[in-house]
């Protein structure tokens, strides 16, 4: 996709309006119809893709029993409107990430990604077997509808800049466009965040409103084209260790399901925690191998140290206020991800980080094959 | 799980004639019941647990329409003679790990793990979207079957031993149970590598068979007793930086059932291909814990330096090998392979590995929570 067909489609970059005019499915007598709202942008790479494809999937496995209808960003309601779509019945379901509603729980972050937290990995264990399937249930019964992981971009890239960093003095002031919890960290840090919808980044950055900005990763910053406009890529980060994208249902409808559909909505949406990251594992590479060799990026593959250092400061800062200040719940999300942060890491540092530094320091192949 | 009652239903331990008798399970009208032979112990942490889920999911999200029994190793054939169960059509469905049936077809390693090779995430990517899983297809089109991924260990421990080893010079001769190809690098590095069954390896250490043996990780390692008897866990390796599972299908019978439970028998798979890391990443930490604070276990990070350049050395020289000498199709596989880690691990190194190092240096939160 490229970036002027993703603007014109993107809710994220405000053209909400344009209601697309989608033929109505022939529902076979008995089926159920739903509609499946999304915060993406129609088959945009990884998320929109992902969000189509839970959609089909599921209408494939229950032949045609759950029928599920995608409207992307702007053809039923704004990208960030869909939980609320959810919620006031106008759709059974919304496929999006939980930290764009922080507004409503700043615990919901913690099911997308927290700056220097865990990996799409510890996520799913934390999850599937550590209590956070439980308390994520929690947070969202208070709206009656029910969160599932449905999808991970895998450790996102650290941006866009005008010239390599030299240290934390050259972010002071930088106007520099990052969301979430992770962009409340460079704000301690000194930079002058934005939070602008994917959509919107372009043009800011071609103004100067914007002097830096990050997307997600390769893959789909290529598509939205920054790199005509900033040629110092950092490819890493902490801000989004793993953004893990969600389905939200509409709890009460979810449960008037027969079990098999309810199971078939799970696996499916379990199948897509796997799908979206093999997605973003085989095409981030690519791009990033076409950004270096075609379109004169120059990539910066650490962080200065002062940064790297400050970074893990302000978030630790920024964790200890939402365990002391945020509302009980928020504090028990908080509670629960730290202490299995903790527990988790050991695994991926003992084991898996271990492997990767050595296969990096011993074992070139490139020779072969 | 103790080790007890694992070695007396495990056919990996030999005691593969002890046939189960199982209660013929009720089947309505219409449905279709499918066989899954396996090989792994019932219920075994991780591995036949991730069996009964293949099974039991495919069964509910189907409501009955295609319901699949387990049969574990030992229960209709012994565990290494699953694949050719489904061959001959004893069983319509095998779960275990095709890295078994090398006898078969060596490439079929590179569909299990590597020495020195992809993580689950970057297997993934290779078989989802880079000509993998065709690859794949076409070894097992020789023998009427298909596989598909179906769970992963996520990176494995190195082993047991009885001292810390200094370096190369004390492998020399030793008898250290690990199997595949990374057992074959093992013996080229000087070791006298043997591949015994699971449930044989607790008996050779105690009886000094074996001096030292690798299984998989604390979680299953744990269970199986081996830190009753050797105190060294070394907690990283290069054997098997992921080792993930199959399921193999009869390919007629699987592409004679209605597209819907095709569709249910890959998003199942699928699906188990994150739930068993996620069972794996929760699950090992917790045990590895326990080894070091109640069992007396000393653990060690890595390997010293000089093992990790012979590993990488041997592992490069063993593909190399299997590039040039193997059959055309083990050939193709082994291309394929090399050419897409070789592109893959640039993501895992620039983006994973660089944010996992500077969380380890850089952010402690042990005191938060």
């Amino acid at each position: 996709m490229d970036r002027r067909s993703f603007l014109k489609t993107s809710a994220l970059g405000g053209s909400a309006a344009a209601a697309s005019t989608l033929a109505a499915p022939a529902v076979a007598q008995g089926n159920i119809t739903w509609r499946m709202v999304t915060t993406w942008p129609r088959n945009f790479p990884g998320l929109g893709t992902g969000a189509q494809r839970v959609a089909d999937r599921i209408t494939a496995a229950s032949d045609g029993s759950l029928t599920v209808e995608v409207f992307a960003a702007g053809e039923m309601v704004p990208a960030l409107q869909s939980l609320d779509a959810v919620i006031d019945g106008s759709a059974e379901m919304s496929h999006g990430a939980a930290y764009y509603w922080q507004n409503k729980s700043v615990g919901l972050s913690f099911f997308t990604g927290v700056p220097f937290g865990m990996t799409s990995r510890e996520l799913a264990a934390w999850v599937r077997y550590l209590g956070g399937q439980e308390i994520w249930d929690e947070v969202y019964d208070q709206f009656g509808v029910q969160g599932f992981l449905s999808g991970d971009t895998g450790t996102q890239a650290g941006g866009w800049f005008n010239e390599e960093l030299t240290g934390l003095d050259d972010i002071q002031g930088l106007r520099f466009r990052t969301p979430g919890l992770g962009g409340q960290v460079w704000q301690k840090m000194g930079a002058s965040v934005t939070n602008l919808a994917g959509g919107e980044i372009f043009q800011a950055l071609q103004s100067g409103a914007l002097d830096a900005a990050e997307f997600v990763g390769p893959y789909n910053d290529r598509a939205l084209g920054f790199h005509q406009l900033r040629k110092h890529y950092y490819t890493s980060s902490f801000n989004e260790p793993g953004l893990a994208t969600e389905v939200v249902v509409d709890k009460a409808k979810y449960q008037a399901l027969p079990a098999n559909l309810q199971a078939i909505v799970r696996d499916v949406c379990q199948a897509e925690y796997d799908q979206v990251p093999s997605e973003f594992y085989a095409n981030d590479p690519i791009a990033l191998n076409d950004l270096i060799e075609n379109q004169g990026v120059i990539v910066h593959k650490d962080w200065p140290e002062d940064i790297w250092q400050a970074g893990a400061e302000k978030a630790k800062e920024l964790l200890g206020e939402i365990l002391e200040g945020g509302d009980a719940l928020t504090q028990k999300v908080a509670r629960s991800y730290v202490e299995n942060l903790n527990m988790l890491r050991t695994r991926t540092e003992r084991t898996d980080l271990t492997y990767a530094i050595a296969r990096e320091k011993y074992f070139d192949i490139s020779d072969l094959g």
